[in-house]
């Protein structure tokens, strides 16, 4: 599959374009710089596409079969931009994929998405942005899968994880990006991945094991 | 009925409630402090309830026959609160109308909310947050009616209106609080505004007229 990775320059989307290039799948990235289009390639982007998430980006999504929605406006700027990136972006993601036929949709979340209330006041906002993005994705018909990771670590994959369906009781837990990443570009494939949310942390068990049982 | 009016301590829900108090229906008055009781209740509501919107808030709606959803984390706090009072706070609203039977809902929204990406980038945010609002309360089969209001001014009512189903097309123009206030009450009885958005600024017909031809 021709794969359209949003959020492609970000810490996680890095990572998710080098898991593709590694497997049988072409990676799209979707860039708004100019300047980082020579590194996405480098890392082992099939194409680049330049477009700005805060505008109009359907043209990203000709002749792909699936997007990976990766993401986030970061910790750097403010929660104007958690509205209009993390998740208007994504709304106009699932939007442009509905509208030009793109039924697999991968998104990456976060654990407490679920229940935005139930977070402290100063995650609430973010909670409620991927919340709510979630939930208009899982009012489609999209072939969707919602990762919802515990807090990201820069440590080594360590391959092994653990996850949950019941919100929120998957526990404490950090997970490496690395493993996301590799999550985000293995559930495209399996079917019984479709329609469904869960959320993953650092684990005992073995990836692939653990996700034939989502 | 007796209409739930949310955000009742507001500029224009103050406004709501005194309309209310002048028609043939009562206001349940929902706000957040215990010192805004007394005032609501001399504005003229005919119960007041204390809830938070960045709570659960569904108690609210028991023996509620509509919800006037007026509710603004205003202009002196971050987008933060835009995020979880604007937007999160009218996602919850609809769902608990929906949960406890409630099919009337008329939602205070702005002119630039269907089409945030065209908003300049200061206020953007806020059109997000009030669009995604809007587009959630749409998805329902609740008997809506969303009011787009121009930039709001502290003006007397003119009681003069020009509305348009087409956006963006209505042109500048502002409009006097309680004209907006009365427009929200007004639309309550009016079955041709059900499942209907519209924007409306100061005019040169009469609210009555105007309002017939929704």
């Amino acid at each position: 599959m021709n794969v359209l990775v949003i959020g492609a320059n970000g810490q996680v989307g890095r990572k998710i374009v080098k898991e593709l290039a590694d497997s049988n799948h072409k990676a799209t990235a979707m860039v708004r710089k100019e300047e980082q289009v020579d590194k996405l390639k480098e890392i082992g982007a099939d194409n680049v596409v330049l477009a700005n998430l805060e505008e109009d980006f359907s043209s990203a999504f000709d002749d792909v079969d699936a997007v990976i929605f990766a993401a986030g406006s970061g910790g750097s700027t403010g929660a104007d931009k958690t509205m209009t990136v993390d998740l208007y972006g994504s709304i106009k993601a699932v939007d442009y994929a509905m509208d030009k036929g793109v039924k697999r949709f991968v998104q990456l979340s976060s654990v407490g998405s679920a229940n935005p209330d139930e977070q402290e006041d100063k995650i609430k906002h973010y909670m409620v942005a991927k919340g709510v993005a979630d939930r208009h994705l899982q009012q489609t018909d999209l072939d969707y899968t919602i990762v919802r990771p515990g807090p990201l670590s820069n440590d080594e994959a360590k391959g092994e994880i653990k996850i949950s369906h019941e919100f929120p009781d998957i526990g404490d837990g950090s997970i490496p990006r690395a493993d996301v990443a590799h999550i985000l570009v293995d559930v495209l494939d399996r079917n019984n991945t479709y329609r469904k949310a869960f959320e993953v942390i650092e684990g005992e068990k073995e990836v692939g094991e653990v996700l034939e049982t989502v």
